[in-house]
């Protein structure tokens, strides 16, 4: 059923420089002190057992839970991206660090292969009893990634297959046959992994494993039932109130909220997308579709963040976005970004590589500093000053989530077909694919997410017949494009403009995407948003820092009618563009005014500055708003 | 120091009809309901020493503290809402079961006097060792002033005489003396009860003790550090983070700001205020005054709540008034009713009254259903329908508290000089005071908060000169003065038209405090506020529900140019009058808006109408607002 085939990281080159900029800050800065704060925080020596480990460095919540539990994850999501880093260049250092890390593995791996360093340091006995909790699963899908990871970026497979003999041995404990156990992971995401396994090394074993455990959840009689009475516990004790929380409620077929936990939800959303492409299963990819539609229409930022609330790290109400306690993790962000992609491939329609892109370049971005090294696991869209980017986390699932997404960012901007290629992100790439059985060389130029001016030359070793698709955003009005300089009507089909013809070396592509400041409002449902207006100029949603202001951004104002204007605005990156208005400020009308009053504040003018959200906070923290009171 | 004396509320007949009601379902349902709850919930059997007792019914919370520890408390305070009952009509079965109460406690008291149930029943041997923490001394306090209560009620003293027993063993254990602890609550309540004991009994070692209390508090070397180190813990563990949570920070004379569980800050500081007066102690005073001036102009919700702060139930940061996740305790502001009443008698200053009003009227009574017997511990300003009343809470406190101040609310009307007589709240009451030796009536009717027409007959015995203090809200514009039908000039000093005159039989006062529908802007600072309005008529805080809409008032907006009418609204409350004017709705400009787009929402006219805030929630949970957007 998938359509397409994304080009790989790997053979994408990127040029320009505002991604240049990012992938050097995460090859050099991030991924580097990633491993340094995997030392420092005792995560890397939980690995080496045997017994007696350490005793806990990040207490039990008041359910009894360490995050410490998934400490395997972090190292496996780190290994993945210090190898996408090596697909780049290779490194000995980074691959010592990661061979000692797989001379660990082998020694704490079980006979029959069990290998979670948790359980075996901790519990022995316990493995297997608690999947609605624990994350053993989870920990074995992060760790698998990285071991394929790791596979193609050097070619060594000693952890990978370690990882093999591990999943050879969860494939016997699980699935439908007689004496097996018909459980599935709390928190989704070794689906993922089984099929990157699968596509990796072939063994339909690793497909069907991850289709088990997507047709299994959700079944009654509930598995987290079962195992909770066979752990001495009522099921209706589970801390979390719902099934909802891991998106177990219901099989998945039968979901049509978005609902719970949001990054557990993204990961299932994600791989459901994943099987259905390998399976052409439509009432799979059915599913996937009505969940897009809720999430896009009813559940999710202007930001492309989403999962408003702290207490479920997930989903609440429709229309319910708080903007100063918005959790938005930016893992869930990062997870959107592979569901995007996923459907995407299987259906070439831009509403998909929109949201990709609003959640890419916002709340995804915002997860990192600009020096590489500090992280918001929560991106909220309003600040009183309080909230600030931290070093590191007592759970780090973010920072590497970041890092091995924008290490690999290449492989999210061109997707091939027979005789099809489509790019959906600018931003300055080069690319060498085949179409119709001709290598053909693609340069894409731009300065883009800032300026929309994107110049594609095409060089194919022999004139080819192939369509190029070129995605055109939901928010480019008055799109233009020549060929050969020449204009061409631009026709928009599903989010892309289609030009098929019979490329030759050096045909050259213009696409103009205007990008003007914008005024964005939200369905007035957002009663958070109501009376308040975003700004978004491309793909990019900007914000108010008091940073750029002599007066509380808190109290500023954006009336309707003001001009909003672009200028550079260098101090935060080379290249940005901030948007600017003559707003107003609202003041006391006189100095003596009480708390309350039946006098209104009145307004003075007041110069605004905004830069783009995903910069904010790179100042030290400070008053922020994405929403502008209007 | 005390320039006035409140007329207690056992001399104040209530006359009429809204507290009235109010009264009769407190002394009909809500304390009666309360007694079936202390019993349904196990309260009054954990008085049944001795040991062993059952297990824990409240688990304790992630720092092991179960809320249990403190049920002593809630029966101290129901033994005062009872006897408040009593002090209207005498009762054989409320008698009997507070002398059943009086039994068990009698049996629980240890020979030394110490009488805490908690302690005697399951940790003997950890007496006196954790005050930060455990609310030993606030549960003293609290049944100290149930005894008290039950004693002015009854003229039985036995339960008094066990408290005294307790209380000269506390003065044994506490003070500055050689081998003495030089401990203080961390829940502060004792020192309250101390003055009203010795108001009640004499006897200046409960003033010296109440002021060995307020004077040790926040004195270094800390005893809340040596104590935890005694227990083995480090001071910097203290789960609170800050010593500012129980204000114990600074000595109190050098505090400044409102910080902290808001709750401990109002008995404290309405202790404060009760020493100051009985010591004539300036400083004292000032950092009343202080506080005072910090709370209501920075850190008060416009419905006379505060404390907006689940994680500490206190206060955060200057003009931080969240809506949708206020907490604003009902306890907090019946202390603030406490705190400004003693404020109040010692400088007869309509701020005081303003400011008791404001609490009184909106966030004290929201804390009671309308049939008495459901509660709200916090008080939200904006609800999406999630937030509900209960019936009973693992914390029960604030039921008993809106009961006793409820049943005592006579007490809060008048005051008295030699020769003075302020009037501070209206609403239909008599009272028979002395003045200048000459017994005179004083019949206040009025149809208050609801109608400003306030008409006051006063009657002495024999002609008599005095001055009558009667307070002008700081909200009544354009005031009107008749004596005997003849209009006269109304001058207000400090919040008070003051009337002096030789008073004779029959003579008539009538004050005109014109009642309009008002809009109540915020300091701009507070961000929560800006761009809204709220609602005021009299002393009353109005609010939006969906109940009486056909739209979300989520979604409503009030034109600042909007006319705003009154009308009768008798579905709640008899009485009773709402708020209306021709609002604007917002919605999405056609039907297929999408979540987020270029396009605003536009606006329909709706009908709104507007309740009184306390009532809200009466008729099942739904989406209500204070802040209406403009």
């Amino acid at each position: 059923m998938r359509s397409y085939q994304p080009v790989n990281f790997s053979e994408v080159e990127i040029t320009g420089a505002f991604w240049r900029e990012r992938l050097d800050c995460i090859l050099t800065q991030t991924i580097p002190s990633q491993f340094r704060m995997l030392g420092q925080h005792g995560i890397l020596n939980s690995l080496k057992l045997p017994r007696p480990v350490p005793p806990l460095t990040i207490p039990e919540n008041r359910h009894g839970f360490s995050t410490q539990i998934f400490w395997d994850s972090d190292i496996g999501k780190w290994i993945e991206a210090a190898s996408y880093a090596l697909s780049f260049r290779r490194d000995a250092e980074t691959e010592a660090r990661i061979e000692a890390i797989t001379d660990d593995l082998e020694a704490a791996q079980d006979a029959d292969g069990y290998l979670n360093c948790w359980y075996l340091g901790r519990e022995p006995e316990n493995r297997w009893t608690n999947l609605r909790d624990n994350h053993e699963l989870y920990c074995a899908g992060h760790m698998l990634e990285g071991a394929v990871a790791y596979f193609h970026a050097t070619g060594r497979d000693r952890l990978l297959r370690i990882m093999e003999r591990y999943v050879a041995h969860i494939a016997t404990v699980f699935g439908p046959g007689e004496g097996q156990r018909r459980g599935y992971p709390g928190h989704q995401e070794i689906e993922i992994a089984l099929i990157r396994l699968y596509h990796a090394r072939g063994g339909t074993e690793h497909l069907d494993l991850a289709r088990y455990f997507i047709d299994e959840r959700g079944r009654q009689p509930h598995y987290f039932d079962a195992e909770a009475r066979a752990r001495g516990e009522a099921p209706s004790d589970f801390w979390a109130g719902t099934y909802e929380y891991n998106q177990s409620h219901l099989p998945v077929r039968d979901q049509t909220k978005v609902v719970g936990h949001a990054v557990r939800a993204m990961y299932m959303y994600a791989a459901m997308a994943d099987l259905a492409a390998e399976d052409g299963d439509a009432a799979l990819l059915s599913a996937c579709e009505t969940l897009w539609e809720d999430i896009t229409t009813k559940r999710m930022y202007v930001t492309g963040g989403f999962g408003p609330s702290a207490s479920n790290e997930g989903f609440t109400t429709d229309f319910d976005l708080p903007n100063d306690t918005a959790y938005a993790e930016t893992c869930a962000s990062v997870a959107m970004v592979f569901w995007a992609a996923r459907m995407l491939n299987i259906d070439l329609d831009g509403r998909y590589g929109d949201i990709l892109e609003q959640a890419l370049f916002n709340n995804v971005l915002a997860g990192l500093s600009l020096d590489g090294e500090r992280y918001f696991y929560d991106n909220k869209l309003e600040s009183d000053g309080s909230h600030e980017r931290w070093e590191w986390h007592p759970c780090p699932c973010c920072t590497m989530n970041v890092s091995r997404l924008l290490a690999s960012i290449g492989g999210y901007v061109f997707s091939t077909g027979d005789r099809e290629l489509a790019v959906h992100l600018y931003g300055g790439t080069r690319a060498n694919v085949t179409l119709g059985g001709v290598p053909v060389g693609v340069d894409e130029v731009s300065g883009y997410p800032f300026d929309g001016a994107v110049r594609i030359t095409i060089s194919p070793e022999t004139p080819v017949d192939f369509t190029l698709y070129l995605r055109v955003p939901g928010w480019a009005k008055g799109a233009a494009l020549r060929i050969n300089g020449v204009s061409v009507p631009l026709e928009v089909e599903k989010g892309y403009a289609r030009l098929g013809r019979t490329w030759i070396a050096g045909d050259v592509v213009e696409l103009t995407l205007p990008m003007h400041p914008e005024r964005v409002y939200a369905d007035p449902r957002v009663r958070q948003a109501l009376g308040r207006v975003a700004l978004r100029r491309g793909p990019v949603v900007y914000c108010i820092e008091d940073h750029d202001h002599d007066v509380s951004v808190a109290q500023m104002r954006l009336p309707r009618d003001a001009d909003l204007q672009t200028e550079p605005h260098d101090a935060l990156v080379p290249g940005m563009t901030a948007i600017t208005a003559e707003a107003a400020v609202s003041r006391p009308p006189h100095s003596g005014m009480p708390l309350y009053s039946v006098e209104p504040p009145v307004t003075t003018p007041a110069l605004m500055t905004a830069i783009p959200y995903y910069l904010w906070a790179n100042r030290g923290p400070n008053r922020m708003s994405v929403w502008i009171r209007e």
